[in-house]
């Protein structure tokens, strides 16, 4: 790739394009600063070109059998098992994380078309006979035409895939715009998809930031949109979609609570926290934020976690033994560091400072190390989403204090209590309001075949992405009510 | 009733409450023009309390088990039954209608209380045994906390019911207000809700206007709304309720087409056409609006259409023998002479004028006889939503010509097909963009067990009222993933 | 009721009938022993009538509407709250069993009642549109014809309740053949269904016992047979049926065990166990039979269990404030005398020996006082269902030692395990090869929601009682296939 | 393969084992009388050792992760399309049938493989939080060990494949026995399911005749049977499984009738008829054996029907232009020439005549041309399924009579109605006691999310193959009834 820089391209209509943009952006190595691609801000006339697409491939698409939809999927499946490994690779360059974590994304990306097969069975709708004599009341779950995607920079390749195989399978056509950070493995995905042979206009990707994405939520033939991001965006894209008066779900930012009851066994949970606060780069919007240990677990459980979070090894994602990998990009790196540097102006006490790490080999990469405050509700760095290794200790009282604290968040998306007490763990699960809730489980991602379930300001909708709920978001309910008029020989019979 | 007039009264936190509002307006029995009573418009420290009653009383409602608060419902659908008649003539008081029309809308109101009955079953989550080794997965149905209903004034009774007992049977806590045009019937029902005795709290009326429904939606413990009324009010409440984060359902106008085909035999459908078009004095989200006929069928189609209405009995809703009853004011009847000018200014062929109709005993009733045009699209009486007793008919050559008559519409509320044809039947059902779908069915209500389901301008949300689809409209998912590490004696047999 | 015994009737087509038969039986209050009523042995001429009268009834009854159906259900619902303290009066008159107990029974029953009551929603076939070019297939589920319950002694009302009102709601007629040892609670409960007004000939009663049963698995109108008693009996139903080609479900009998877990506190769990163990006078399918203690923890439950059972009050089931009520007949009781006995000779240590308990103002009444033994496998009286007041204690070392020892037991209908510790609730669910698991709760019975899932002997079948399962095993599913071949008009549309 | 006669084998706990048995049946071309193979009946230790290496496998089968074992469905699925022609090849050969319809068969054998892939979703149990204060309740869907299939001849790779997949993907092992007649076409089917790479025991193959079958269905490890066949046969199987305490689902014979309404086009259904009558060789338990012309319409449907008969193209079904061939072995040929000879000493009309067929090229193929009889009801060829093509047909007067006709037989597989009208296709499906029914589809064959429903003679059990019914017939529901007792700080909060 050396000397040569690759310039993404747009896939509308089942051809690669070009696209006429004057706006490039360039696309770095997290670990290394060098310029892998140039991704293009697609114009107005190529966004409404791909929707057009889309649109006109709409109603053969509709028309075909959903068990040949299927085969689509299931051929795509095949693709992605073969190359998975080589699409992690990619995942790594442009985003820096750790190779394992970029295996683990594609791992859950395939569950997605696995589980999206299914759609056939998830499709049907509902049958009565005789709701009032020689009258029959149906429903069908119809497609509704072009949907559209627009993802967050932290799963490159997964995000579009917790929506577009179900879409497709559904009947509806597709469009993704990858974040203009990450675009790359969109675009290598698209190369299987583009070997799958769907018929033209049923999956696009349009390359572009906040204008492309404006122009695909305002256009009329764009039935609705799916959106991962920040809090902020998501609102906007919620009110957004609502003032075109069309379905939105959108999710926003989180602040993940774990909580540690004294009953455990510190060890023993150790790497799963660990994994969840800094896997990923700590870039995860279901990463732990906050540590909270209850009573008098509290001082082993500071002590053993910041003693683990010496142990990780800070490295480029692509080597082997990297635990913590970079962040995306220079700035994101920046706003990391003004958050610690605020964190410390508002008092929060600076356990373990990941300032300043060196990575051998990599003088340029935009690494942090592991950073750790003891900090309390009302600081910044304890309240809000920190988007990297920066993470926060706290000692609570009791259970009960720490659903509060939970609570008291403006974010929901997930929460996790390590304890082996059924009580608690019941208590813990039935008071918090979080959509995803894990039991001794730090990363509580839901399976392909459950909602991704976050609430408050970290969804914005009421279908969520994955399983069941992305059915019901991609399809209308047509409700038929039939009486055929009695012929004369039935007349007989029935009156 | 004569002599006094009654001051409807909010029933707040289980309690009646008199308004303290200066700002009352005149209910009046559209057949005579008499004021029936007075309604407030409730203040903002009224719809404050009113919220923070119905938030209160989530809690401990969300904690009492689904079997028991169904109790209350089967309690209520008992109270209906026995008063049915009774609330049916309230209904034609405020509203107008015929009688048997407030009857059938009792007995779909009951209808709504029955299925809602069955929660228990309906509110299950999902429950995966080991997803992965040790780990065990389940989603949870989550009541959300306080709802709002905003209704339109021509079901009085049934509209909020497509929704409160679901909303509360799911857990949550609940606030109608009633249209400010017909909020009688609500108080009549509220006081067999008062008997029920759900605590405190549960179900609130707030009476008031279009300031009660905006401070509503603003309202920070509001979760979401469920609208029904005209296209350009529903817009409104689905942008507003996005702007504050909020769920939303809203149901806007109509103007659905009956196609008659020439197979069928006039004679059997027209009783069908006419409770279509006329029923409920013509104010009906599904009322037939355009009856288009097919070729041939067409003349004799128009001249037993013409026959029928001829027929139809103008009168007060309360005497046995009307088929035609008042509208609901003197606004609307006067918007309805608007559009009949219109129509002519525009071209249309008056058929039969409605106008001038004189009703024996009733001088001052807001009466409006079947009025008929002839129309083409472009004209305004043939585009759009006429709330009222005027409808149009059009000569179109072929089935796809009426098919696409209709999906050139705005509307998406409900179509009909008359025929015996079971392929023109099929081809209707599957192109017509319509949410509600007819098959020699001129009313096409979904029971309350299917979804109430609208589209493009008629509806602007992604869950409907009624069954399956408003069940997921009142409840989060909750998904959790829940591992216990192995204790020291199962760790021996499992690793 | 002194002086004049009743003389219990069969109810037939909606219609008391009395039997003509010669071979009449006594039902004897156990508390006294005095005789409330004789049951008719019915003839196979009256069993004939009794099929012919629900076959008759069948096709009127499927083509009603199924909210229609349900209605019956509503009312049969409200009049059962207002009876049912009478009713569980009747249970306790001639079954023996604590009246709290019966009242409880009531409360189930009428949960069933409620339950069924949405049957509109569960009876809901599928629908797919377009599973091949112009071709849509649905399935519909169609009630079947007659049905038919035989139920064991010792819930005399609610047992059929498990099964009658969704067999009904679903379209099917039914007959129910009381247990010939309490059959005045279906006669009382037949009154109030009578008062109901179901169309003559949709539930039937009729009064025998094991040839009117056999008559009634070999009549060829009926579909399928639902039954409640003993493994033996259940082996030779289900084997009778498959004879005839028929539907059954079968429930045995069951021994199920309590394991206790050292981290328990035993006095906030003994008084769950101890209604485990002798409520309903330990006549009951879910009883705890086997109480096992894991480790340390079983001596002191043991000293606990004793000093439990010692403080219960034996006495008549009607007197408020008795805990344990005599069981249901002399055979009965004699039949597990003989097994204290035997246990006894098979080297089981008697802990507590109830023979030979007196109550005062009840010299005659079958009373047998809690009896604990201290036994091992192999004993009859610790492998065997003993259905009465006749427990086992026993210590294991280790959860997988109880774990095994629950699953070398022939039946599998519940198993409870009293914790608070996560990891080995899931070690025991997962394992345990029982169909109703209780965690802390010792009557593992599923609410009317979920099916009643016995395993291994305790059931033979493969759709349960209650809930979704008896939903399926009271329908087939219809599958429809539909093709409307193109019309002219269509036909240039689609080509 | 010439000179070389195959001597199958037996595929068990993962490998391929030569059977010991001495007793060895021959497999013969049916187009050609060649010997194919040698298939062995399997000896009863043979059996033994299947069923226990099926038993073995299970305990970690049922560990496996759901989407894990669905993946081995994937690949199955991947190595099935690349197969396909040559399966249907190896089908054709030894069952006979024209190569197109062995591609369908081979088609659908590929759906079941599809739509089982989405057992994760479909596997999911119910769970219901908060059933009383503090207790939740959810339920399981468990595997409950080894299944058993014992197929029929006439679709020797799709009818294992309506339950094995199914069977595998919920956690159950399985074991088929193919039919002795077609044994080939599963092994070579086997060698894929080898190539998958499931674990050793999952999936196994026994060869063997009426002893293999009995033996399985005695043995104590097997927990259910699907058995395909004649309906003597499948009420043997149905008896003895209940006679064992077994769940069994038996599919029977079937006599499907056609009704042709006098508003058809004659031209436009004949060949979805002939396909229905003669296709894969008349043998198929959805075939078309009695066609019935409603009125006016016999004449000409007659005439048309003969005309088309006699342009069937007669020969072996690896050549591509044969509409008809060989039936599967020469007593079969035999049956048929009987049924044929029974039918005019009956007094049949014998219309056309099939017997005395010569292909030229094949003169020792067991050929019959096509066979059409004049007959009325009580005749054996109109009221028993004849399995070859050998058609009936008959004018009735009505609908009506119709109706009555396909309901006094004892079977009810299937019946398909030729009409456009939506008020006779209505009637018709609804009082049809048939459980696949066709409208304008003469092959009513349920796709592989839907039940093959079968009722009356044609199906014993309650949960049929594929969809839905078979999840449930291969799971059992685990119900847990959970409550954690309030630990210190949560019984303060709670009580």
């Amino acid at each position: 790739m050396a000397g040569q820089v690759e310039r993404l391209r747009n896939y509308v209509g089942g051809k690669w394009v070009e696209s006429e943009s004057t706006a490039w952006e360039e696309i770095r190595n997290p670990a290394t600063d060098e310029v892998l691609s140039l991704v293009p801000m697609s114009t107005k006339a190529e966004v409404d070109a791909c929707v057009s697409a889309a649109a006109e491939a709409f109603p053969a698409w509709r028309n075909t059998p959903a068990v040949v939809r299927c085969r689509h999927l299931f051929q795509l499946k095949q693709l992605l098992e073969e190359k998975q490994a080589e699409l992690a690779r990619v995942i790594t360059l442009e985003h820096g994380k750790e190779y394992r974590a970029a295996l683990g994304e594609m791992r859950r990306l395939i569950e997605m078309v696995e589980v999206a097969s299914g759609i056939p069975t998830l499709m049907m709708g509902d049958y009565s006979e005789q709701i009032a004599p020689r009258i029959d009341e149906y429903s069908i779950r119809v497609p509704l035409g072009v949907f559209a995607m627009i993802p967050p920079f932290n799963f490159p390749g997964m995000v579009p895939f917790w929506f577009m195989p179900w879409a497709v399978a559904l009947g509806n056509t597709y469009i993704i715009k990858p974040n203009e950070q990450c675009p790359m493995t969109q675009q290598r995905l698209f190369e299987l998809i583009d070997q799958v042979g769907f018929p033209p206009g049923v999956v696009n990707l349009i390359n572009g930031g906040r204008d492309v994405a404006t122009w695909l939520i305002q256009h009329p033939d764009i039935r609705g949109v799916s959106f991962v991001g920040s809090t902020q965006t998501a609102r906007t894209v919620y009110r957004m979609c609502a003032e075109y008066g069309k379905r939105c779900q959108a999710q926003g930012g989180a602040n993940n609570f774990l909580v540690v009851m004294p009953d455990v066994d510190l060890d023993a949970i150790m790497p799963n926290i660990m994994e969840s606060c800094f896997g990923n780069s700590g870039q995860r919007c279901l990463a732990g934020g906050v540590v909270l240990g209850v009573g008098a677990v509290y001082e082993p459980l500071k002590e053993k976690f910041l003693e683990a979070c010496r142990k990780l090894k800070v490295g480029c994602g692509l080597d082997e033994d990297t635990d913590l990998a970079p962040v995306v990009s220079r700035p994101a790196l920046e706003k990391l560091h003004g958050a610690i540097e605020r964190g410390i102006r508002e008092g929060a006490r600076l356990l373990l400072d990941g300032r300043g790490v060196k990575v051998a080999g990599y003088p340029n990469g935009y690494f942090l190390g592991p950073t750790v405050f003891e900090a309390e509700p009302g600081m910044h760095v304890f309240d809000e989403e920190v988007f990297g290794p920066v993470r926060c200790l706290k000692r609570v009282e009791t259970l009960d204090e720490a659903i509060s604290l939970i609570n008291a968040s403006r974010y929901g998306n997930a929460a996790t209590i390590y304890t082996q007490n059924g009580a608690h763990a019941r208590e813990f699960r039935y008071r918090v309001e979080c959509g995803n809730v894990g039991i001794n489980v730090g990363i509580a991602a839901p399976m392909a075949f459950y909602p991704f379930a976050g609430r408050k300001d970290s969804f914005f909708g009421d279908l969520h992405g994955q399983g069941k709920d992305v059915v019901d978001f991609f399809t209308d309910r047509k409700v038929v009510i039939e009486r055929w008029l009695p012929e004369r020989e039935v007349r007989e019979r029935w009156f």
